[in-house]
């Protein structure tokens, strides 16, 4: 627990990914492992209910594990062998059979991937707010008209709506992204010193898939210990997960400028402020949402780049994980918590949005111009009017308007109600409404996978 | 085309990322465009055919848009304003419909869709040939033992049968992920100067499907522009992908050390030799494949740290995805094609990785000794023993198997046959062939998504 | 050459990089290694003068060698066997002594190490154009006042002239960071085979001095062909370097948008404009530019993790350097060039940039406020009111000057003078002057190391 | 504190990043800015001292202070409110003063910069210890033979003491390094709000150069707030480092390999061993050092991308940089301990490094024997030979001197006494002892600078 982590994490994923959380994941490997060899009948029932009964997280002394996984390279050769003199003051007899045919790689890997199911779902239950917060305001601002920027510069009208359903379509994918690797990584690994689970004889695929229904997991094909594409698309899924929570914190923070001001963090006491600046709304969201989107793709290259383990067991590309997913996950969730949290109270100013749409004194509908004079004169020669007419307007700081009605090839071209139209932002809209219909029944339809 | 490109590329895939083929593709999309907008009747037919007949790469001249590439800031504007001097040649009149309420984005985006769609289909046919290649050695030499490494030491034995099902179910793995992500990138993107197809008025998802169809993509729920995704998901998939030849490699290349020898890239006239060191078997296509697997990561964290594209359009963002994307694919897809086609080659020193596994006088059979004795005397019991007997064996230089015949403890313990037995490499092999029998059906049920 | 080099690059330093620069620095590797091998009697003067002769790009079928690097694995093995027939033509006793002792990572290592001597050249000019620019625009610009901004909302009075010293004082490092590293990179690489110069015998540290000597290259304490910091820390910083042009860029592209509209690149025919939106500007140069920053870290994050080469030589390592290397050199200087280009032409709107400090009805003057009434009120008082008095201003749209007009609490304490000085910009502009002075001293005083 | 730590990290190190520290740090900040303030009669004398008396960070509460900082976005603003409340209830005529004219980023940089110093301190000293380990080993194997390998084969002989003296050269680059960023970077921040000091009027810059003195920092030409190559250059130093620290780590664990067992990491009760695989010796320091070269490049992109910080300040750039910078210190840091902890106990088996020569049957010296024939053959023909006799050694497995022996085209050219010498690696080294004479004179020179 540090300093930072209430502004860039979430508690309640944090927790998951515990030194407690973490010890806890392996125990539940280990008693399900006894449990698996009991009903295979390799070791004694008694032996495992013995075990499984010392398999407590509070029974450990954390201290000493540090100390010792410093020596073994791991945590799990300490934790078996305490988890060995634990059971062996109770019943010597059943400390024989603990851990039996398994290896440190075993119960480290399907306690991460234990972790990670109770990591999907709260980001699961995050999403789901996340899509119903966004559908909500690309419903709500389906006829709020803004400008719409490319390279930064205002370039046609658009909508609220239409952005936020924007955010919602890339958010929807991400949503079946997650379901889609779900069951290819919530997979046991079991193999053995080396992977073909030699120490448990003919009994191994049956140890395997009873330890498989134990946990609630799939088994694999075959161990897949120095096979590291299943932990890395877990890391690969949530950088495109952040990059999407990024992009769309980096269009609030913009449109939260001074300037533009159309988009707003909610206030709150204490929240964003500064006591100096009372003119100043600090989006605190966005910087914590835009940093994970800074720190996670630098994450995903490292666990991509580790993938080549050596041989049978990689030297230091899996150590290299340990850390390094965990703290990807927690700053993706993190993010995406954050960030769902606050957009139920974003503060839309659909008035400032209007107005800005005047910064440039109506060459914004410049396009809806040309577009409406080149059925009768051609784009080209369309074009040519609306780019002599605009240039006018810059030179001359007139509204454009003005000078295309004074324009003398467009006299008897265009009457005062095509003006109007052609300047009223709700008339150059285009298929805004029908994209807004077809993300929002899409967002219907979709029933994430439940956690 | 540059003088490394036979090593470390597959020139079939490079020629699709071509400028030629770049330009041809954008080219598609403006005929594509036509033809949608006269069957909406939005333009003339003719004008359609005109246009049409003129979206040949041969027709245009890369020095002079290159030069105004960097004035406009991408291909497309100088593109299309060359094609409409091209058909204003032939026909006025249909000149002015090119590009009718499209935009630079949309023609460079989906002329990459359709890149990537060919791509994929190359990666398929390599994904293909190197599973029924490695389907081949897994069942090959399912009984071929060698020594199973972990920390980069020989722990057990396995058999090289097992470690090439591991590489097999790997590659399995990403023959799904390439289905799964392949309707999702194979989208159209048509949106317009903003995103809201304004300028076509009502007929925007009308024109926006016949588009699709005409391109033989699928329609998205709105245009995705400014989220990018899609294309970041085809890096970090094939960054998955790139991860698991460079662990092939590394393995390849490890086991090809002078001092194991066991496995070595086809020796070939020219083909890593050293004309004054006539002992070496340099693993050249390991060296091409693990380069990739060096390289591949950073093009994958450039491609999630730039998608925060601004408002609408991405400024800078955008632009680094247009020489990033196509440089993985192609490193990717060059690490691919030179393993598949080396791998068929593999020479295999089974007579080596048997004598390999005496390396360690015995030693390497310690654990099988350990649970042999376990079930009579407790595995804490049986590590003792083995753990003493083996300490022995090493300060003396003997094999371990006459260190614990003996073994005053283990007299009458074990019968000679119980020794042969367990200094047998092939009865303790565990699961291996349970493992590959899985695996190999399901390369065999595998139906890979047809290019 | 491809179309968008013009737009992401600068021809003069890919012209460096090209495969025919490339070849034709190898040749000079070869060149001078027989020239010291004949002074250091090893080798005959006249088969030095033979093969030296032949050391000419133009000599060499670069189809061949592209076909052959993919066997052999690197360009140097096909090169000298090409050059080895070539004099072997001429005077085949001279072929002989062609590459004596010498091994492919010598040539290529050294060959890598002389362009970038060219590269550091060019670099040195951009950066000494960049330099000029911005001290100009630091000067100029002292007493041009505008908004500074933080977590990108107004915050308090700065001028353009310390923003610009600010870019130019991170200049100036870069400056002094290129100047150490010079040295230490450029190192001639020379060891033979492994790094023992054995084939040289005894006369190992003699050629190598007189190979260093006629090459102008430092001679290092012994070969570094598997220690590869030298050549990351190129990479590293020139990521450095990349990462302050991208900051610049992102400064420039915010305060170009619309609604800001202080800074513009320059206008010219067919750059950043729409033919269908005449009222924008696009910043083409800070896209570049951003793109370049986007792009660099990863391939930094490359050269940096594939360090670990293995033994005397790097599997893969080394190879994911050849082009890596390259092309982030390529993308740094050609953000450099652009911008030093672009910079000079710079359009800097001060009346707008004044404009925009109304944008807050005088609220960005609250900290001047505060500071001005903490002496007598003591600051937390100080503070209290003017939180208090901006709530109201914000709340009912008054000018923050007047409602502090208004408040009973300051009557009598700030004179009209004092409110006329507290909402001047020119009195809270503290150091600025004082830093402007600084920077361009030193500015003044930095002589970059020529090239 | 996590499980962890102790193997990944160095705790001497981990301490100064600890919250703790960090924040401990920041009040030095403010303690040495009221005494300059005061110094600059700025703020009363006896207002310094109460403040400073309170800068101690066991007066604040830390759980407190991490819920306030999810609020306001960092840790600065809620502790400087904290401070205040505290000195209020001693002087609350002092808590006026506190912070005067600072911002948070002042507070937060520079405590950062007083945490680097310290960092700097202990890296100093491990590497001071790891040059001194490796001058040893270098001097001891001056003449211990070894196989040198390329593309990871035996390609000729070299010694142990030539690998640790580029292992060392590597390194004396790196203490030069830190020694030349070290005044660059060690230099204070303070700015204010935007950088300008606007609140501290005409004082500005004697107030910063008070608390530079203070703090014992350099003074920088202006506030660098939003320029972060300072920052992002220790990454990049230090990821440098990092890479040589994985190079070596990388070879160590390559010549502990069973089959090569050359090197390997001192046992010790519990380290790195396996009860039930007695044979394995699991190089436990290398997995942390690789682990550490596999994560800190991803950590340096990430650096470097978020350098592009908005206006006068990041919004998330400079938040991740937050806890990024702290974890490539630790990590880099614990590389370095641990493997210069572990050096020392290095085991070299030199009985096996000779054996290892053997491997290829006299084939590692066919480029000794051929460049001992070339003068009187000519290389050509001298190859010839050597390739002919090295293939027939190779298909009939017979010693590659006995084939020679038996070469008619050689009877004559090579007395018995010259077969003796060219397989005897003691004369094919060359050039080995002058370069390692010459990196440990430069070894012995080299006084990096102290901590």
């Amino acid at each position: 627990m540090t300093l930072l982590d209430s502004l860039f994490r979430y508690d309640a994923l944090d927790r998951i990914f515990s030194d407690s959380e973490s010890v806890q994941s392996m125990l539940l490997f280990e008693a399900g492992l006894v449990r698996a060899q009991a009903t295979a009948a390799i070791i004694p029932e008694s032996a495992s209910r013995a075990i499984a009964a010392q398999c407590r997280v509070e029974n450990f002394d954390f201290a000493a594990l540090q100390k010792s996984a410093a020596l073994s390279g791991n945590i799990a050769i300490p934790l078996i062998k305490m988890l060995t003199e634990l059971v062996a003051k109770q019943d010597p007899e059943a400390a024989r059979y603990i851990h039996w045919g398994a290896t440190s790689q075993d119960v480290t890997d399907t306690a991460t991937i234990l972790q990670l199911r109770r990591a999907f779902e709260l980001l699961d239950q995050d999403l789901r707010q996340l899509t119903t917060t966004l559908a909500t305001l690309a419903d709500t601002h389906r006829s709020t008209p803004m400008a719409a920027r490319t390279w930064m510069q205002q370039a046609l009208p658009t909508t609220f709506g239409v952005i936020a359903a924007g955010w919602l379509d890339a958010i929807l994918r991400h949503h079946h992204r997650l379901a889609e690797i779900r069951p290819r990584v919530l997979t046991v690994q079991f193999g053995g010193a080396v992977g073909t689970l030699a120490a448990l004889g003919e009994k191994g695929p049956e140890v395997a898939r009873l330890l498989a229904d134990d946990l609630f997991l799939t088994l694999p094909l075959l161990p897949w210990h120095s096979h590291r594409d299943r932990i890395a698309e877990v890391a690969t899924t949530l950088g495109l997960l952040t990059g999407t929570l990024g992009k769309i914190a980096r269009d609030i923070s913009l449109h939260s400028q001074t300037e533009i001001a159309e988009l707003f963090e909610p206030a709150a006491p204490g929240r964003g402020g500064s006591s100096t600046m009372p003119q100043k709304r600090n989006p605190v969201t966005c910087a914590v949402v835009l940093s994970a989107s800074y720190r996670v793709p630098g994450l995903v290259s490292t666990l991509l780049s580790s993938m080549t383990h050596e041989y049978q067991r990689g030297l230091g590309g899996w150590h290299a994980e340990w850390e390094t997913l965990p703290e990807l996950i927690r700053l993706t969730g993190g993010a995406l918590h954050h960030l769902a949290e606050m957009l139920p109270h974003l503060e839309v100013d659909s008035a400032r949005m209007l107005k800005n749409l005047d910064a440039t004194n109506g060459l914004i509908f410049a396009e809806a111009v040309t577009m409406a004079l080149a059925p009768a004169l051609g784009k080209p020669a369309a074009h040519e009017i609306v780019e002599v007419s605009a240039a006018k307007a810059l030179a001359e700081a007139r509204p454009f308007k003005a000078v295309l009605r004074d324009e003398p090839l467009l006299q008897g071209k265009l009457s005062p109600a095509d003006f109007d139209r052609l300047f009223d932002v709700r008339y150059y809209l285009g298929s805004s409404d029908d994209f807004i219909n077809r993300v929002l029944a899409a967002a219907k339809d979709s029933s994430p996978s439940p956690g």
